[in-house]
């Protein structure tokens, strides 16, 4: 099978409507391509009408699905409740959604502005838990299981310096995902998170970086798998934890990076040692008995 | 979609061969079943060849799949290199493993014997890496691109009392399957793990607890979606992480448990408190500009 | 040695001057105080400046040390400013932050406002990154190794039902402690954190909590170690990760909970099993040899 | 106060009695000299009794305190009870032990023989819980409140390369560290963990490096505090740990690796990033309220 092709059987998503924020571009646009292939209803919404617009009208064209564009700022609650409202009233119901907005800064911390930090914390956390709010109060007051995905990364947990803003807020929306999976499963409501490594996409990835540094950290260099992610990877993954399929998982995040997180491991700096050297190595263990020790061991 | 069926698209794992140890029975058997299903050639091995030929052959009239059963203590590794070499003559090569042959004792910890612990940990523990590591030698030498599925727990990384020493072993098996992820990557080699909750199953369950206890402590009470899982849920988890589709995706364990692992939050055990008391509690903070605070704030 | 004395040798934080937040009562108002005796300058701020003023006043005379109290909300950057000048015009420079100031509400998320949300968010997260923001630009400028101690909880990375707005923060402080405990390493500047578990004190927990629930979920249940901890155990711990002892600590998180966080653990609900039901379980496992296994093993 | 000294006041440990693994080199020996000096009878055991006999020389005649040096193999379980019985004997009575006999190959996994990494599992694994049941069965039926230190790695829980053997009996030990100060919280026994990172000394790390590949790993490099940890620094936290200072403290690891652990996060290998790199960077985010955005934010 081709990791390329979607991988869930049919219908998989039929009668489900689903909400992307972030839509209209990037791994938004990625997943929400799939989510109508399987039969879905997708929302997208943004701040850009003309970007989700046009989106809109080519993944109608391409895949034959019913999808609704709507602007919308996720750090206004207003416009999120409405886009739920206009969601209802198009599709009937609200099944699902993909926290998917997102910004960020790639700089120093102590160059940052507190006004820098604060909007990437509103846009990543606060506009998360303002629609998942809005979202678990309807879902609880109507009684559907709804189902939430947070697009969170590895460094919600292992942290990482120059992203700080990032960071905080992606942790933040992370303990969300951890704490509502608890209180919210009786309502059979479920959250789930992705942590995707590097799924390169022209309306983000190249806009991070300059493309002199882009080229100096080679992804080669720095995945254990060698290679980037395809959006359909990723699309495959979303779609199964959105779908019933995934119904007994809850409160989990996966993670989906080509081995990057692995990078802290104490001793992985030796993936540059080169045969000779092991060879040289080998020279002092070839008795299986006599391990290296500690403590006169 | 129903998911108690299978959600990957037909022919999934099509020519692979996967072995699944203690494939006979339990989990194990029904991941065997799945595989079968998408196309997979399957090995399966334990102690017990009459229940391993008896499963074999139930299998093979249900899916028409190829299945081979073969005798094997993991804990000897001329068995387990034996198992791979008839795999080979039989299947031509060998593409996956699942290291899901367990042992357990549920015990204070005290009054268990050093061999006890030894049992098990050697089941478990030794068992996993011994497998994986002939398997390895094999898939760098003929340059297979194979992937590993390692059968693990929650309590892996957050431990538990009373079953000390299948703790530890787990835990050992999901530092392996971190380390040999990274180590292994520029092989394209994958390893990944599943950490299931309650999946009961006549074979395993039933044995650890006395049917008062297993009463007593209801999964409906402890587990956040109040019910256990079904086999088929995880043999779709597990199959879907054996297959291409997961391809980007190594060194991860997913944990599909019905949220079980999280109620270790701090404050889960509100769980219990009634409306009524929340009403008590919701005077107490009318006044959303008034949290409690620390400090004096 | 009784552990509700002070653990550190004379003079342990002498000539450094360290600000606390949220210091004039609770777990503040104790750091502060050991702080004092260990030789340290303090700088207590909070909004409320008469109980500031009442805690400097005691803990001077009780200590003979030197503190200044200084009104200030944490989501003011100006004030925060204020509060660094006031210290430096006092003691000359500041070496050490403790990130106290903190709000909690203990509700079902879907019962709470966005704005309810807000407030307890914009104390402990945007109350902290403007601190450490300041202080860090401050430090860095005047290549000053200053150290930070981020207050946070166990639910930072597990979650928790019911007190979602502080689990968001929390998280979101904790992963800026890791985050720029690595961007900030070069300059000296080490950031750690603490998650107490309970520690009772007038001025917190008995506002989270009716009377009545309070009896019901007592800590004596919940905690393995039996018991709420002593004020002067954390003000130990805290004052070790301000002084230079720790100085080769930097991103760490450490607990101290009385093995509160470890509830989690899949079979620690065995912990109410008796004595009699044991003796009965241990006669299925009275042969060592056989544990019970998993796949017909 | 200069991190090289002893951190706690003076008795610290008085009356207590620990028993030291491979406590006659290395980290071994440096936390021996400081349980000593604080007060502590101490019993260092390893397999070579005339390196432990100089060691319990130099040690009594530096610090006046009480030593006793006994030979044992940790993977013997009579012999791991003769310890106990001399010590029992010599002292009184043990309160306290530290696993820190280890054994390590560096090497890439599948060039390992399978005795190889059994050999690291039996010393690591099999000798911590060897020690652990024994003792902890006496402090059970003696009712005394012990406690244990193990050493641990970072890469017990994040995995690591080419040191997998370790990886995975280090992982094992965690897991018991967290699982048995649950179970066994009810009688007053403390399991606590440190993770260090390089803390070199004569005794190991010489012989885990050909000279050439040290050098080229430097820790400057790869220790974000850019230095190995000092001797005494552990000793401190050990002593710490062991004393009634943390006795609210049980199931923890804390990491002392000058933020080693750290470089796992996603945008750490910026840190080459220079001053000119940056300010081209700056150039792309200098109206800060337009950060880079997913999904045509």
């Amino acid at each position: 099978m081709n990791p390329i092709e979607g991988m869930l059987r049919e219908g998989s998503l039929k009668e489900k409507t689903i909400i992307v924020t972030g839509g209209g571009t990037g791994l938004g646009k990625s997943m929400a391509r799939y989510f109508l292939q399987l039969g879905a209803n997708v929302v997208i919404c943004s701040r850009k009408l003309d970007v989700l617009e046009a989106t809109a009208k080519e993944l109608e064209t391409e895949t034959g699905g019913k999808i609704l564009p709507i602007a919308c700022d996720v750090r206004k609650t207003e416009q999120i409740e409405g886009v739920i409202s206009a969601s209802i009233e198009a599709f009937g119901r609200v099944d699902g959604l993909v926290n998917n907005s997102a910004g960020n800064f790639i700089s120093p911390t102590e160059k940052l502005s507190y006004k820098a930090v604060d909007v990437v914390v509103d846009i990543v956390l606060r506009g998360s838990y303002y629609f998942t709010l809005a979202l678990g109060k309807y879902w609880i007051d109507h009684q559907i299981k709804g189902t939430i995905l947070n697009i969170s990364t590895t460094y919600s947990w292992t942290g990482s310096g120059w992203v700080v803003p990032s960071a905080m807020a992606k942790a933040g929306v992370l303990a969300m995902t951890k704490s509502l999976a608890f209180e919210w499963a009786p309502y059979g409501i479920r959250l789930n998170a992705i942590a995707p490594g590097p799924f390169p996409t022209k309306g983000a990835w190249d806009r991070l970086f300059p493309e002199e540094l882009a080229k100096k950290f080679s992804f080669e260099n720095r995945i254990p798998l060698k290679r980037t992610g395809e959006h359909q990877e990723l699309a495959n993954l979303a779609a199964y934890l959105l779908s019933d399929f995934s119904s007994y998982m809850t409160g989990e995040v996966v993670t989906l990076d080509g081995g990057e997180v692995l990078n802290g491991g104490q001793f992985n700096f030796l993936k540059d040692v080169t045969d000779e050297q092991w060879a040289a190595i080998a020279e002092q263990i070839k008795n299986t008995n006599k391990p290296s020790r500690n403590g006169g061991e």
